[in-house]
C-alpha cells in the first residue's frame, strides 16, 4: 500500500480507538466524581470489558503491522514518524505479555487495590503485604516479556519517563539528598511560620467560589473544561477542548483545595495548549509523567505560591472569608502557603520536603528490583528512611507504607517522576524569567502571557519529544537539577532566615 | 443448541451490549450536565460511532437468529420469553431499515436539531420548515420498512406505547376535549390564585439545598442515584443502583425546579424499584413512555402538589427562604403550586391545561400522517388550535411550533404518551387509595409506604408487561380515562370554586 493509503487506514483505526477511549475516560471521570457508590460493581465489570476491547484493538497484529509498515515509509513526514515511534514504543510495554498473564495481573491489582484500602483503614500492613509481594514478583517476572534495550527497574523507569535510568535518577537524588537534607534540618530548628489560621472552618460552598475566581485569574477556559470534585484530585483530558480538573474540599483546610486546583490547572493547560495538528494524535495526552508533572508543579509551586499570584486574588479570598482571614495580610497568607514542616504524608508535604518523600520511595523501589532491599521487611525500611531523611517516624501504616495507592496497582517507577517534574519546572522557570517578568505579569492580571510562553516553548508539542529534547527546546540546555536545588535553597533559606 | 446453551450465549452478548450502552449513557449524561461546550463536536462524532457499533450488534443477523431461536424454545421460562418478545418487537422498529436510509435519517435529524435551535433563537419557523418537511417525508417513507400488523401513524404510536392506536387515543382525547375545554374556560373567568411570590429571587444554592431535602423526604437513595443539573431535566437509568435525576434552577422561579425534581424522582423510582431478577434484563429501562410518564406524573402532580406532601417539607422551605416566603403559609404555597393558567409553553403548563397542549400536538401529528393536515401550513394550524383550545395565540414561533425539540428528532407518536401517562396515574392513585391513606403516609413522613405500594403493584415488573396488562395488574380493571378527567374536574372545580 502507498503511504497515503496506510495513513488513511491508520487514522480510521485511530478514530475508532479514540471513540472507545473517550467513553471510557468519561465513565472513569464520572465514576470518580459523581457516580453513586452502589452502581460500582455493575460499572466496573463493564468498564473492564471495554478496556479489554481497546487492548485487543491496540495489540491486533494486523494493526501493529500497519503501524510498523507506516513508520518505515520514507515519504512519511517527520512529525507523523515521531508520533508513530512513541505509539510503538508504548505498545512494546504490553504487546508481548501473554493474555493470560495480563489478565491475571489485572485481576491481582484490582484485588490488591481493594485489600490496600481495607488494610489502610485498619492500619494493618500485614494484610496487604502478601498482595504487594505477589505484585512485586509478577512485575519482576513480567520483565521477560519486554523487548527493551534496558534491564530491570530501568525498563519501568523508562515507561514513565523515556530516557531516564537508575543511573540518571541516582545523580538527581544524590544531589537532593546532599543539599536538601541538611537544609531541612536547619529549617526544622528555626522559628516556625504561623499556619493556624489556614485550619479554621472554611465552608465548602465558599471555597468553591474561590476556586472559580482562581481559575478565572488563570484564564482557565470553562467552555473547554470543568472543575469537578473527587476524593483524590486528578486531571482528565478528554480532548483538546474538554480538559477537566478536580479538587477536594476540606472544610478545615483552605490551602489544600487551592493548591490542588492550581496544580491540576497546570496539567490541564498543558493538554489544552497543544498545537491543533497534534490535538487528535497519540501525543495529545501521552506525555511523560515527569513532563506533565513539571507543568502542574510549575503552576502550583513556582507561580501559585508566589506573592504576586495573590495580588489580584487575595482581596477576593478575604471577601469570601472575612472572619477567617481578618487578621491575616497577603504576606502572612503566602508565607503560610510556603511553610515547610517535616511530615509523614507525601500528598500533604510542602515544596521543600516533598522530594525527600520521593527519595524514600525511589530507594526502596530500586532496592526491590536490584535485590538490595529485603522485601519481607518493607515497613521497617520505610519507617527507617523517613526517620533518616525527614526526622519523623510513622506510628501507623496508614501514615507510612500504606499511604499511597501506587504500589497496589504495580506502578513501580512512577514516583520518581514527581520529584523530577519539580526539577524540570525549576529549569523552565529560569528560562521563562529570561523572556518575561513573571511577577509583573501576575500583578497586572496577565496570566495569559505566562501561558503563552509555556505554549510556545512546551505545551504546543504535547508529548512529541523525548523529555530531554523538550527541555533543550524550551531552555536551550540539557536538564540540570542544580536549578532545582538552588531554587529551593535560596527560597527557603530566605523564608526561614537561614545563613548558608 | 439446547435452551441452556442458547441462553448462555444470549446473556454473554447482552452483557457486551450493556457495556457499550452504559458507557454511551454515561457520556450522554455527562454531555447534558457538565461537559464543556467546546468539546461537543469531538464527543458527538465518537458517540455516534459507538452508537453505530451498538446498532450493528443489535441487528447482527446471527444475534437476531439466536434470540428468535431462543424465544421459540418450549422449555424456556415464561418471564424470559416475555422479555425476548419485547426485545424482538423493538428490534422490528429498525431492523429492516436499510443502513443507508438509517444513516441518512440520523444525519438529517442531527442537522435538523441544530437548525431547530437556531430557528427557535431567531423565531423563524421558515428556517426550520424545510427540515421538518423532509423529516415528515422520511418518517412516512420509512414505514415501508416495518413488518407490523399496524398501519401509518399507529405504528409510531405503538413504538412508544405498545397497544395504543389512533382509535384508542381518539377516545381518550375526545373525552379530554369534551370535559376539560369547558372547565378551563370557566376557570379562566374565575378569580385567579396569587402566585406572585413564586417569582421572587430564589438563589440557586438555596434551591439546591431544598432539592436534597425533598429527595430525602421521598427516600431517594443518594447512594444509588445522583441529582444533576441540566438545561432540560431528564432521568437517566444507568443500572438499578445508578439512577440519575436532573433539574434546572431558575432563580426567578421556585416551583420549576421543585416539580422537576419530584417528577424525575418518579421516573427514577420506577427503575430503582425493579425486581432484582429483572434488573439486568431488557425490561429494566425499556418501559413504555406512557407507563414511565405515569410514575413521574403521579409523584409530581398527585403527590407533590398535594397539601400533605408539604406538611414536613414546607417548614424546611421557609427556613431556606425566610424572606421570600415570610407572608406565605403552607396552604397559599400549595395553592400556588396548583394554579391553572392558559399559557403557550407546554413544559410550563399546569396539571389541568397540560393535556390540551398534548391534544394540539396529537391532532397535528395524526393529520400529518392521514393527510388531513396541510404540512405547508403547520405554523398557522398550530396557532389556531392553541387559540381554540386554550384561548391563547402564540405571537412568535419560539412560543409556538418551535418550542419542543421532539419533531426535530422525528419523534412522532411520542407526545400523546405524556397525557396518557397522567391518565394512567389517576387510575393508579385511585387503586392506591383503596389500600393506603396517602395523606396520612405523607403527613407522618412515611413516603416509603407509598413507594412500597408502587413497587408491589407496578415498579417491580419494569417493562415486563404490556401497559394495558400492567394497569389491570395494578388496578384490577382496564384503563379508564374517566378517572383522569373526573379527578381534574373535581380538584380544579373545588380549587377555583366552580359550580358544576
Amino acid at each position: 500500500m502507498t503511504t497515503e493509503e496506510l495513513w488513511k487506514k491508520y487514522k480510521e483505526k485511530q478514530f475508532i480507538i479514540s471513540a472507545y477511549e473517550l467513553l471510557l475516560n468519561t465513565t472513569y471521570y464520572d465514576s470518580d466524581t459523581i457516580a453513586p457508590v452502589k452502581g460500582r460493581d455493575y460499572r466496573n465489570e463493564r468498564m473492564a470489558y471495554i478496556g479489554g476491547e481497546v487492548f485487543d484493538m491496540q495489540t491486533d497484529p494486523e494493526y501493529i503491522a500497519l503501524r510498523e509498515e507506516l513508520a518505515a515509509k520514507e515519504d512519511l513526514d517527520e512529525t507523523s514518524r515521531e508520533i508513530l515511534k512513541w505509539e510503538l514504543k508504548d505498545l512494546e510495554s504490553f504487546r508481548y505479555i501473554p493474555k493470560d498473564v495480563y489478565v491475571a495481573y489485572n485481576e491481582l491489582t484490582m484485588k490488591a487495590n481493594v485489600v490496600w484500602k481495607e488494610a489502610k483503614n485498619r492500619n494493618d500492613y500485614k494484610l496487604f503485604e502478601p498482595y504487594l509481594l505477589k505484585i512485586i514478583e509478577m512485575r519482576k517476572d513480567m520483565l521477560q516479556y519486554r523487548h527493551s534495550d534496558l534491564q530491570g527497574y530501568d525498563i519501568y523507569l523508562s515507561d514513565y519517563e523515556p530516557g531516564m535510568t537508575t543511573e540518571k535518577y541516582d545523580q538527581f537524588f544524590d544531589l537532593i539528598r546532599e543539599k536538601l537534607v541538611p537544609l531541612i534540618k536547619k529549617i526544622s530548628a528555626a522559628p516556625q511560620i504561623d499556619t493556624a489560621f489556614t485550619n479554621l472552618h472554611y465552608p465548602a460552598d465558599q471555597q468553591r467560589k474561590l476556586m472559580y475566581r482562581i481559575l478565572d485569574y488563570m484564564k482557565f477556559d470553562l467552555e473547554a473544561g470543568v472543575l469537578g470534585e473527587t476524593e483524590h484530585p486528578f486531571t482528565s483530558a478528554m480532548s483538546k477542548n474538554d480538559v477537566r480538573v478536580t479538587t477536594h474540599y476540606y472544610e478545615d483546610n483552605i490551602l489544600s483545595s487551592i493548591f490542588s486546583v492550581i496544580h491540576e490547572a497546570g496539567h490541564a493547560t498543558y493538554n489544552y495548549q497543544i498545537r491543533d495538528d497534534l490535538a487528535d494524535t497519540y501525543v495529545f495526552d501521552n506525555i511523560s509523567s515527569g513532563m506533565h508533572e513539571s507543568q502542574s508543579r510549575l503552576m502550583e509551586n513556582y507561580l501559585g505560591r508566589n506573592m504576586a499570584f495573590w495580588d489580584n486574588l487575595y482581596p477576593e479570598a478575604v471577601k469570601l472569608f472575612p472572619e477567617q482571614l481578618k487578621n491575616v495580610d497577603q504576606e502572612a497568607f503566602v508565607k503560610a502557603a510556603n511553610a515547610s514542616v517535616c511530615s509523614l504524608i507525601r500528598t500533604e508535604a510542602d515544596e521543600l520536603t516533598y522530594p525527600l518523600h520521593i527519595l524514600v520511595r525511589y530507594e526502596i523501589e530500586k532496592g526491590i528490583f536490584n535485590g538490595t532491599v529485603d522485601v519481607n521487611n518493607l515497613e521497617q525500611i520505610w519507617n527507617d528512611k523517613y526517620e533518616e531523611y525527614l526526622g519523623v517516624r510513622p506510628q501507623k501504616a496508614s501514615e507510612g507504607i500504606l499511604q499511597d495507592v501506587h504500589w497496589s496497582g504495580g506502578s513501580f517507577g512512577y514516583f520518581p517522576t514527581y520529584a523530577l517534574g519539580s526539577g524540570y519546572a525549576a529549569q523552565f522557570m529560569a528560562a521563562m524569567r529570561k523572556d518575561i517578568d513573571v511577577e509583573v505579569c501576575m500583578h497586572n492580571n496577565e496570566f495569559q502571557t505566562i501561558k503563552d510562553w509555556l505554549k510556545e516553548h512546551i505545551h504546543q508539542y504535547g508529548g512529541l519529544y523525548l523529555p530531554q529534547k523538550q527541555i533543550e527546546i524550551a531552555t536551550g540546555e540539557p536538564f540540570d537539577p542544580n536549578y532545582y536545588v538552588d531554587y529551593l535553597t535560596e527560597k527557603y533559606s530566605k523564608l526561614y532566615g537561614i545563613k548558608e
